[in-house]
């Protein structure tokens, strides 16, 4: 097959650094360039391999068929807009486009595997966050279900590895600060995902409320939350009922056990775990699920996302 | 003032550890024999100091006013005991006589600022479990000013460092396995946990469902945990009412921000922050609250139940 | 191609784990057991496959061309045998048949770029410890080329992962151990790869006194280590030297700079740079080389010579 | 007794931060300024207190007699000269007054142990780098009795914890950058550091060549030495000969067994092991020490001096 041409917008970052490993291993699709302001000129290995960062004005859009934004929030709508004036389709990791952030742009929401058809067709897809991610996909089948009660308020509590906030130059994020640390934060991102989240389950028709804490963990890698959602009635078997909600997807994985983070670290899965919560008087599902928020929840989504907009094996190139 | 001698009973676990360094520093208790089962006649490093380990049964409980028993859960009641029947005084760590377990000995239950009275009069004293201490000192004053909603579902997510577990020879807890992971667990300690909290939610007079997950975290020390809890009514202003409730207190902190682990590691006090939760229907209170699991979770709050018990000022040979 | 069947002896270990990782996703050999004495009857997690150990004495190796041997030093050499008399070919990861220890089993030691003919033809393989292969690589052609100064101290300063020490129940490898600590140790294991260090260069007719010191780092898994070399006389340009003297090996690696952990994790290769050391009155030549202890120092390097031992293009299956 | 007042500039890094915990528990000296150029205005928390941060401008220091400059290379001599001109004695944690590194302000170098009486009588004095503590200590009684190889060269190859690299936000010393890394470093902050001991140990009349390697460990804090000494004649028992050499010191221990982080982590101490090296063929003596970086390699034996010039305990307020 001839290879298709994708470039790669901020690659200098966490995400865009993942993404770049990951078309650098991908069959059909060819790392055309790499852009990273402030290092432009720099290199950045990859194993064996070096990439060469270059500017983002000297690319040449309309040669590259397939983009990635992995741009900061803020600034990607713009070249979103360029590369498409273009001819480029793209996919935008940035929350620019997400569902609840007002974008001017239209662009079908990437949870790859609850919208492949508006994906396949979109000119421009906006990727998911992380946390969402994690939270939307043991969400969906039970809200598309009418399971959850009427007016329930589900609660999530996730914890990340540092890579989610960036490799930006911040004292409060060194090693030597966050070593056998633990917190709590999240209102600025926690609201930035706690709108793409409800903008999602609204559009999905949930009557639900959502409370959402992020913690920060003393880990390169991985999310891990832990939802509690009331059901109308009690599900006899969640295991069960999850895996034939999931059945045939190859990037879900509903486990025996709640998840780790070692389960999913370099994986493009969501692995979920669930039960019905004993000893309160309501009917209470537990469910536990594990991504890791550099592939399933950010580079590996996007590139699920490309292969399916460009007509190719959903699974191509994406580690399991 | 001289000198009052006090023992140790399973001193070669973490909390045991703990216990003898805190010992070792205090001003008025000294440290009369520290016992380690396996490891009699072994040495432990306290600083300069070095402590010889010495077998339960060689022990002469008549001339030790003051014994502290680590021994294991299951294991400690009878040595309580036994100690007891010599006339020392004793502060149990372990599970055995803690609120739940159907134990045969009467003991007050060592939450030492909701329970100073039967403290200073007790015998035995079950000092609380790491996570309870962590989850039942904010939950406190709501209980009992009534604040809760009836019939309430408190939902607590709490993370601990892996010395909870205790330093067993498990694989599962080496540091080439739990590196770089973090995980949900929590049916077996999970469970004895939950007992301790709702048998001591019902002593208090509280009408609720309480749900627990507990976490375990890549870092040595410290509980971090994530309360929701329904009110019958918003609290204008969550800090002011925790300092008004804490006012006093020496080894309570009402902090302006969400507490992190490093703010309470090596100290024996009790972190907690509270806010009103946005964007949801109900009044809904989020606390976030943080110890050391070995200090104010273990060693240091049954030091500070010992002070109170030998009529010593609360806080002697306390770090703060 | 057809596919040829390879058992793993011992499987449940760190490289046993990690052969069998590299084996499922092996063009050719195809997993036949993997056995494991504690866990028979258990499983593990391979990504979304799933292994079932068995028990050593119910493998036919008859019907297993190929065999790995992972067990424990001390009891390998037995199964080696076992192994051969049916016809197996065998790679065995434990000290025992490596230099120095006086194996009655005769085998080629797998340092595979210097012994490629050997392996080829060897019905048995000694695989070479984790420190040997990131010393002795660097080294091989300082010796060879006869560059170091007669009769030289060659110091050595080695740091390896946790992964290392094996996946034991010891209390004192528990991640509340060694978290936030750094120790020399290696009296017994330093003592065996030095023996086998020493056994080999003298073997290449090396006149040097060897000076090692391991330590061990809070990782998980690479190995750093630290050459200092006594030379003749200095050399110009000592990357250009290793350049040349490692041209066309796909798994070792000479980079601009110092390598890190970072650079190898998950990887089969040695990455090496060195230096003139400046501020001494004698050629002193510096060496900073780094593996991955489980892959280039253990299970990737067993791959790497079994390719050879089936006449198969050596880098089959293995990650750069 | 009364207070003396005390004040530090620089007082928002890891250094100062430890300088002003220390500072707010010591008996005599009474914390009278924390300056903090970014952050004036801005406040940390010290266990229950909160510190102010001011402007090093607004500093009275006619009314400060004991003034510790944590300010960095470079900035710091000016600040001393100023203290000093208004009647100030200062304590200087910068490289700008260390021998080697031409300051035109003379000041006794406080390795403690082996400058007591200088240090006692000086208005200024130049705090010793955390590397060379650790290293020049056990080096101090080999080379003052004269038992070091003529012309030997000495190596040492030491690893720090990253609270050495500065609280600085740099993206290199990020928590997802240094998680299960290890590094070889000190091109920069070596050199200053050789040049430092190299220094002292002529200043001492020591014929050696010294080869120094820093590593970067993922911890916060400790720095671990592994020094090589080739010796004229063996020493029978380098323990013993150590116990006499550091008779009497406070803050010196020598270990029977290689010291670990663990062993010194927020302790004023250096920790010492030695062994002759078996299986070489010229009398080597190895040795192993271990400091906190922060303590004893900076803000402890800052404060250690301290006392010293002010005439009280040396050990005032210093943990053991």
């Amino acid at each position: 097959m001839h290879r298709i041409p994708a470039g790669v917008l901020g690659a200098s970052g966490y995400a865009g650094r993942e993404l770049v490993g990951l078309l650098l291993g991908h069959p059909v699709f060819e790392l055309a360039f790499a852009t990273a302001n402030a290092q432009q000129g720099g290199t950045a290995r990859f194993g064996p391999q070096t990439v060469t960062f270059c500017a983002p004005e000297s690319v040449d859009f309309a040669a590259t068929p397939l983009v990635f934004s992995c741009l900061p929030h803020g600034a990607s709508a713009e070249w979103v807009s360029r590369a498409r004036a273009k001819g480029a389709r793209i996919v935008d990791l940035s929350h620019d486009l997400r569902p609840g952030h007002g974008a001017s742009i239209s662009a079908p929401y990437g949870l790859t595997e609850f919208n492949r058809a508006p994906v396949q067709q979109a000119t421009v897809v906006a990727n998911p966050g992380c946390y969402p991610t994690s939270i939307l996909v043991p969400l969906a089948p039970l809200v598309r279900q009418a399971l959850v009660a009427p007016a329930a308020l589900v609660t999530v509590t996730s914890a990340s590895g540092v890579t989610g906030a960036g490799l930006s130059p911040r004292t409060d994020l060194l090693f030597g600060e966050l070593t056998e640390d633990y917190r709590a934060y999240g209102t600025a991102n926690g609201h930035r995902h706690l709108v793409e989240m409800r903008a999602t389950l609204a559009a999905w028709g949930a009557d639900v409320d959502l409370h959402f804490t992020p913690h920060l963990l003393p880990v390169a890698r991985g999310i891990l939350s832990t939802l509690l959602v009331p059901l109308r009635a009690p599900i006899g078997d969640p295991l069960a009922f999850f895996r034939e909600a999931f059945a045939g997807e190859p990037f879900i994985e509903v486990a025996d056990d709640p998840p780790t983070l070692h389960d999913v670290q370099r994986r493009n899965v969501v692995r979920v775990w669930a039960t019905m919560s004993a000893h309160v008087r309501q009917p209470l599902l537990q469910v536990v699920s594990a991504i890791d928020n550099l592939v399933k929840g950010a580079a590996g989504q996007a590139l699920q996302n490309a292969n399916l907009m460009f007509g190719l094996d959903e699974t191509l190139g994406l580690p399991r």
